[in-house]
């Protein structure tokens, strides 16, 4: 399972991220527990507390979360990719601090794509089950249905935007054959459950 | 007192902002209470949790913890800048959700400069004394001296880079007759009543 956002440096004290806390990844990682499975916890800087009986990896920029989402697939039966990446990051890291005034602090910032994770580890997924999310503001089902194509996701959670940091808002479970359930958002730890209750793998 | 972070919106779901969770703010707030002052806290998002019995008041963006200081420091004495304000935006704030490979994703970002909260409250402070923080990675005896002067702050406290997020490195407080004592960081709590001992305004 993967958590969190993660930052991208756009100096050695400023970065880009994003307001999620980790608590969806969390609580999956936790239903995944409770219900027997050996779980990894590969997570962004949370500030939802972390379970305590799941191994956990802590990583920082999306090059990070790649290099130990792929470590901890190695074996796996399923992947929860709950984690809300920084898509983007400055195409340079000013070494210190960058100064107001500065000549540095004028120059227009360019921001380069970061590795899609998920979709780079659905290349290889084999008989790996695969769950995603997105956050969609516009174009939803039709863009999150794209999305679940392009990763190979088994199923996506299509979030909008004000369930980021907190429930409360529309979600819809896709899978592959087009259709859509709508879920209850407000509680975390039950959306978790519902998740888990329609993707489970079996009979491995 | 201000404390926290402050977050600067690329789009509706990714900000740049800094590793800042607070705590140094809020024990700073805690310790003035401590002493009978009565206390008005403005923060942004902070990952430590507030003191109960202080008045607080929750910003996001460096605009709002300006027009919010401003507004806190009417009838004030005591003003400690205890915040870590991006002070760098976007100039743009794109709505919605910025997608990739999009146009709009490979046009370079032009940062502008936030409003200087602190030197900005300065211009007016009269009898106020005024508390500052600087984190400086380099020249940082000169800068820190510079922005005491640039800001009238009355005491500044200089840290390294590494005590950003969690203490434990070197920090000098200054003052405007040039002298540096150097100030343990590994207890923030001790660091906001040492701080406070040496700047809490007296007979008036």
């Amino acid at each position: 399972v993967t958590a969190g956002p993660t930052r991208e440096w756009l100096d050695d004290v400023r970065y880009l991220t994003n307001a999620s806390t980790g608590r969806m990844g969390i609580e999956i990682a936790r239903e995944a527990r409770r219900r027997g499975a050996r779980v990894t916890l590969v997570h962004g800087p949370c500030s939802h507390p972390l379970p305590a009986d799941v191994e956990t990896v802590a990583v920082d920029s999306t090059a990070d979360l790649l290099r130990a989402t792929r470590a901890a697939v190695r074996g796996a039966d399923f992947v929860v990719f709950a984690a809300a990446p920084a898509d983007f990051r400055p195409a340079h890291r000013t070494a210190g601090k960058l100064k107001k005034r500065s000549r540095a602090a004028r120059r227009p910032l360019r921001l380069v794509e970061t590795p899609d994770v998920a979709a780079l580890l659905g290349r290889t997924k084999g008989r790996r089950v695969h769950v995603g999310f997105a956050l969609e503001v516009e174009d939803s089902f039709y863009n999150a249905l794209r999305k679940m194509r392009d990763k190979r996701f088994d199923a996506i959670l299509l979030n909008g935007p004000q369930n980021v940091g907190h429930g409360g808002g529309r979600a819809w479970l896709l899978t592959p054959d087009g259709r859509a359930e709508p879920m209850a958002t407000d509680d975390k730890r039950r959306l978790a459950k519902a998740i888990l209750d329609r993707t489970w793998p079996t009979g491995r």
